[in-house]
């Protein structure tokens, strides 16, 4: 090979401080989940074609990633397979000509030589894990699950094509004591994290379906969303301008007005919502269920975090049918969510049980890294290095020092034995650039005291101690 | 979807029990990693096909799982692909006809539409690794690497399609005193799991060579030691036998006939093998080095794993350039090596590093799970369950519980209220088959007194508790 190699595009190498890191975020996450009653599970990075296929719309069937059949693909399950009319019918002319017929041949011919996927995010596949192993779970299942997912996705502005999901979801009760938990669940991680005054944003589903149909456009619902989702962007008449132009009439901008400047304290937020849906019993359900939410995070109070009504926020409007969630960085730094979720009234149907709600967050673990990053907030204890290098000076050094190596990680303290009798300053160098704070020197004048030099390589000085003193000054 | 969905064949869900019991494992093994002043890195699950095609011998490749390119795989490069002459060259009329020429064509035309591949090993990907970041890196590079892997395997004998490799791994020092410490690594490990009595067995590649060379076969080395391997099976008759069929002379059997009563002592076995090898320089190299090593393990002494030489011990063959380990659990578990690694003299040649010598060893996260689970020495405590459940009587009661429960779980308490206001019975039940040893009862007289009901729900008992009696009782 002689090229330098490299990874797939999209796909990343992590050097050892980058997982410190990473690994840092995810005990922190997992901690509080388990804190919080909920319990792991782990489902395989592939999945049967037909799990994922079809869930995730025209544009998801098209990024999940499909695993060639192994061995001769043309023959894999004991039967001739038939082959297009004609191969020239799958092959065009430019990435762009392809057209529905040729789609339509492709995929039927991808099914063929393909029968399984990479998994694309955490929910179907949990989704599947509850249905088939239904009769071992305990309901109310208070799952989370911490793995890689991917995505044929074009690989640009922090996207990726492997990535983790962080999510924790109950199935199988409509109770809303859980969004008030997983709001608290978000306040906790991200206190722990240090990241404090981030923005949980809440909506509901049911307040975006009532405010449509109050104005008599329940068929231009996510039209309306879109468009009203721009405020901050193009003002109040970029926003009507565009929903005229979607066809939502005169007559209905004048009745959402309030929208336009929605703003006060929640209770007038709420207030004005109550006074615009009151006409539709879905709104005021939605108004009702996110008071219940907001009146009881209140009472309990957060450590951090600001709790925020946003009546514009729709992510995931096909998905969603209750609490609609997602977590804004403090605005010192300017970064997309770093977490959202919310309540979906049917997981499990696509996988034919009925009547399982839940409720999830999730957390964005490379959003998260950037903040934590930008603000300094990594403890520095953070990265796995050794606390003490010994220096080798042969081998008759290198056994005294590994007697005191195996008496310190005894006592959990991370040391090493540098492996080869080289030039000393080459082993401070390795030290050096390791961060490691601490050189063990052990010559003839240390094997015959039975002690040890130990060199502070922050501030230079150095002590003489026994094994004892070496231990107690490195846990110190 | 009629039929109840399903995982592909080879690969597996994990239920929480199951989570918990495999990150036990594996923060066991990474703290120690750590200890020995080991850092983690992660690769991506898939990489470029070239660098892992070609690695694995043909057994290899064909096991190998690729990932089909996205989008129109027939146009991805933006340039026409050019197609195999006939389809129908690739298409045969049963799994077992197909010839070296087809074989060629469909490796090529594979090779068309899919340009990516999943992780086969963490070996190879570590090593491309080490090459794209040579210049970021500190040498020597003590590494820690656990991810999963993929293999098309067919599945059956504990063998899986995905599953975690663990491994740890030097490279850039061509010092003993690494496969000092691996021996060490290996022998605290599985002390830390309680799994004592492990055997490590150890070899070297160069002895193995030496006795080829000594008895004139240095071509056949692989059939010798293949044979050699089997003589717990079939018996010394049985292996001469087939040593003799594989073309290995009368003669040469003479010489080697220590080897079938090898035993005694470590030094003696030393002796045995040095008197044997004493004609050829490299046979004695390795004795050299196995002495070096067991010496200082012995001078160092192991918690409780024991070290033997097992001159048939020849895992990796191909792969191997010096030490040679394998760790067998006690004999009270029939199963397979729970561990293994090795010393490998040129691990980047294949990507145009040259000269890098690295020594490595993996354990074996299956097989040590059943191990554990069969010899019950999985702590009581490593399941992620809730201390208590905190009984739901309705909405004024949850938020009294709520309050409390937020101070617990500041406390590190994990702790959980049922979301719903069922049936009290539904909610023991609940944290009957959820294993919480706790339920804490809350109503109107609780509310009023300020205090709640703790009832163990092992042994029936109930007290009445305020809340820092509460946080005490749940603490203990």
């Amino acid at each position: 090979m002689a090229s330098k190699p490299s990874v797939p595009k999209g796909t990343r190498d992590f050097s050892p401080s980058e997982v410190s890191k990473r690994q840092y975020i995810i005990q922190t996450i997992k901690a509080n989940f388990e804190k919080f009653g909920f319990q792991p599970i782990e489902t395989p990075s592939f999945e049967n074609s037909d799990t994922l296929m079809g869930k995730y719309g025209e544009e998801g069937d098209r990024l999940i990633f499909k695993i060639l059949n192994s061995g001769n693909f043309f023959y894999d399950k004991k039967e001739k397979i038939e082959l297009p009319e004609s191969i020239e019918a799958l092959q065009v002319n430019s990435a762009e000509t392809i057209d529905v017929k040729q789609r339509i041949e492709l995929n039927k011919f991808t099914g063929k030589i393909s029968e399984k996927a990479l998994r694309y995010d955490l929910t179907v596949p949990f989704a599947r894990y509850v249905v088939q192993h239904q009769n071992d779970i305990v309901f109310p299942f208070k799952r989370y699950q911490i793995q890689p997912v991917w995505r044929a996705d074009n690989p640009q502005n922090g996207r990726y094509r492997e990535f983790y999901q962080c999510d924790a979801d109950v199935v199988g009760s409509k109770s809303l004591w859980q969004e008030v938990e997983l709001v608290q669940l978000y306040d906790t991680v991200f206190s722990s994290l240090g990241l404090e005054g981030v923005t949980i944003k809440i909506n509901n589903r049911k307040i975006l379906s009532g405010i449509a149909e109050v104005i008599g456009a329940s068929d231009k619902l996510i039209d309306f969303t879109v468009a009203l989702d721009k405020l901050d962007k193009i003002g109040e008449d970029g926003v009507k301008k565009e929903m005229i132009e979607k066809g939502i009439s005169e007559e209905a901008l004048v009745k959402v007005q309030p929208l336009f400047s929605f703003s006060g304290t929640f209770a007038d937020k709420i207030a004005q919502l109550s006074e615009l849906l009151v006409s539709s019993e879905e709104g005021m359900k939605g108004v009702e269920e996110l008071k219940f939410i907001c009146d009881n995070v209140a009472d309990l109070g957060l450590s951090t975090a600001i709790l925020d009504l946003d009546v514009t926020l729709a992510r995931g409007l096909n998905y969603y049918t209750g609490a609609i969630f997602e977590v804004a960085a403090p605005k010192t730094v300017s970064i997309g969510s770093i977490g959202g979720g919310g309540r979906y009234d049917d997981l499990t149907g696509i996988f034919g049980l009925k009547n399982m709600s839940g409720v999830g967050i999730s957390f964005g673990l490379d959003r998260i890294y950037l903040v934590l990053e930008k603000l300094q907030l990594f403890p520095e204890t953070v990265a796995a290095t050794s606390k003490a290098l010994f220096v080798n000076y042969g081998d008759k050094e290198a056994l005294y020092a590994s007697q005191a190596i195996q008496k310190l990680r005894q006592e959990n303290i991370k040391v090493e034995l540098y492996p080869d009798n080289v030039k000393v300053g080459k082993q401070f160098q390795y030290a050096d650039k390791r961060l490691i704070p601490f050189a063990v020197i052990a010559g003839d004048q240390e094997i015959a005291s039975n002690t040890y030099a130990l060199k502070n390589l922050v501030t230079g000085e150095q002590i003489s101690v026994d094994l004892e003193g070496l231990k107690n000054a490195l846990l110190a």
